[in-house]
């Protein structure tokens, strides 16, 4: 059976490991990690964590996410629509570019790709392009030929489009709770 | 004393359950994780983390380096100097924009940043910008007084600048001992 791939959006207090018990109950399930990016958001003290993987039926992701709202530090869990679903992902390239004739096409295929150069070297550049995995893919496979010294993307993050929110999806809990005092 | 913030860059193979591990030592260890990201990079089968934490000191850090290159599937471990460092971060978010004003205000802002605008709906707008933490930070200041609805951040992504990349570093293994064969 073909896998499909499944975005999950993740609300959770920033406690010391609390992205250790995320990843680990991933592993447990025996689900592998595809991409996966943890940022602060609007809120203090709230992390959000985009995590993506790969399964065969939504009734394993399902599981999955009752699993994940039972661990104390989660606020909120989605799975967000891939038709309905702003999907982004940044990445940093350094590719060799040691002739000016290199150095020009470089530039060229940066134009099209809208990729910025961030930072030029005597024999290399620094690209950074955003966009879904196959844009990142298309650029890197073009560098390909002249010689890719390094690459840094940072997983995806995703944003549903219109005005729906994870923060619609948090589960109920009394303020005294969750406060930070008790834990 | 106060606290540096160090930025990390890990090679790993792609096996199930690496990133808990990593971030299961990090935990341990006693260091909270301000941002972490993953993704593939282009040598098949290895995942490049770039994680940033807080420390008082580089000796609690090379100690942190040292516990990690132990850890099987993880290849090199780099603490990147800040000085010579390109450190780059992609920030979603989607903003309430009810009135046509609003909605150019935003765009203004947008033009100022170098933000780009990936989504309009009747009531929000979508943006993407890509910086520092602190590029993030200022437009989500100047975005508050519209009221943010959701944010999403890739955490740091990093490159050294010049043509040292962190393959350099990779532990000495025997191809043999390194194959997937084996484990």
């Amino acid at each position: 059976m073909e896998k499909k791939r499944y975005t999950l959006a993740i609300l959770v207090d920033n406690v010391s490991g609390v992205l250790s018990q995320i990843a680990h109950l991933f592993a447990r399930k025996g689900f592998n990690i595809e991409a996966f990016s943890a940022g602060p958001i609007e809120k203090e003290g709230v992390t959000r964590i985009t995590v993506e993987v790969l399964a065969e039926t939504d009734a394993q992701i399902n599981l999955l996410c009752n699993q994940l709202r039972k661990l104390f530090p989660v606020h909120s869990v989605k799975v967000l629509a891939p038709a309905n679903t702003l999907r982004r992902e940044l990445s940093l390239i350094k590719v060799k570019a040691e002739t000016p004739e290199a150095r020009n096409e470089i530039i060229q295929i940066c134009n099209i790709f809208r990729a910025s150069i961030l930072d030029v070297a005597p024999d290399s550049l620094i690209l950074a392009v955003i966009g879904e995995e196959d844009k990142a893919q298309a650029i890197q496979s073009l560098m390909e030929k002249h010689g890719i010294l390094e690459i840094d993307r940072t997983g995806i993050v995703a944003l549903e489009r219109g005005k729906t929110t994870l923060h619609d999806d948090t589960k109920v809990r009394s303020e005294f709770n969750y406060g930070k005092n008790v834990r």
